[in-house]
């Protein structure tokens, strides 16, 4: 039994393949953990607009940012309804039948509206918790932001409290009539992967890659 | 100068960034091609709604399906607007200061309506093209779908005919009096990796992983 579970409402209910569906915590907060980019939802003059974007989670709050000129920023200052969607791709199922094809994939869809971090303190952290997401280690060794900086950027917060995590692991599952077919049926695995660091074209010299930039993985 | 390019409209024009801007087709649809899956905006009763889904590209058209039975399915079905964005990772981009992190990456994001393909011969082709963007070579390996399955399965076209691609490419861009920092900055190139593939448990014994599965790559 799950520590948490958020509550099935109408909109984050899954009614296709329920057995696919998890609402525990541990769950959602380990996709969105996971993941380096998330794509957002919302609505512009009755319109759906979708955006890629960079997402960190703080305790039970999810946290985006952007510039403080970006339309979609000002657009989410406004407390309007917002999607996140996080989609990991594990791999390609070939089943015997076309029509049992699928992939294994861990998503995780969240419902809420952002509100606009004002206060100093909490911004620089939101930023924080945002560049450790992406790279553990680098807040300590990266230049800080200035106040220019900070102002420059907007950070939005959501609260993580309507979600949906849907998952697919595992074998094809082919009709039974079709497991004496003379076909390949398995599995693709896929995972992103990390090559190589590559220094900046004007890196001084002897600064050595740092051992979270070398041991970097997801 | 691209062979074709999108009109700019209101709703495509990139306001952010714009030199990361590209519109032609060229571009956009080698991102599409690359790209295993998309994710889907539309709004239901006002509220944003983001699902992640297999996609191809046929010509200047977007194909996406799913079951007959989906909820999802049947609102594309009733000719709403779509929003659908493709993003490939490409690397994660570690300035000197915190501030001009940022990531290289592809995307498309692609405006329009469903309309559904109901004749049975334009239906299969669909699937061919769905099943050929998974994985080529295996439509003339697999089990086709017989009359009950293309029965089962709602085939959704939508034209691509006002899209952007945003692309960010190469080395981080620091403010001129942070390149003396004693920072690394560079690139962490990423890529989506295809691991071995593995037989379904209950494959028969003696078939062989079919060479377009051995040499998969995208």
């Amino acid at each position: 039994m799950p520590m948490s579970e958020f509550e099935q409402t109408k909109r984050n209910r899954v009614t296709r393949l329920p057995e696919r569906a998890k609402y525990d915590e541990h769950t959602i907060f380990g996709i969105i953990d996971e993941a380096l980019i998330c794509h957002i939802g919302f609505v512009v003059d009755g319109k759906p607009f979708v955006i890629p974007s960079i997402h960190a989670r703080d305790g039970n709050r999810l946290l985006l940012h952007g510039s403080s000129a970006s339309r979609m920023l000002k657009h989410f200052k406004e407390g309007h309804d917002l999607c996140v969607t996080i989609t990991l791709l594990d791999g390609l199922v070939l089943a015997r039948s076309v029509f049992h094809h699928s992939m294994n994939y861990r998503s995780v869809v969240l419902f809420g509206n952002g509100r606009i971090v004002e206060e100093r303190d909490q911004k620089m952290h939101g930023l924080k918790v945002l560049t450790e997401h992406l790279v553990p280690g680098r807040w300590e060794d990266a230049r800080l932001p200035s106040e220019q900086e900070l102002n420059a950027t907007t950070l939005i917060s959501m609260s993580i409290d309507e979600g949906t995590a849907k998952i697919r692991t595992g074998h094809p599952g082919d009709d039974d009539a079709d497991y004496d077919l003379p076909v390949w049926a398995g599995v693709i695995p896929m995972r992103q992967q990390t090559l190589p660091p590559i220094d900046d074209e004007r890196l001084t010299e002897g600064i050595a890659v740092p051992d979270y930039v070398v041991n970097y993985s997801r």
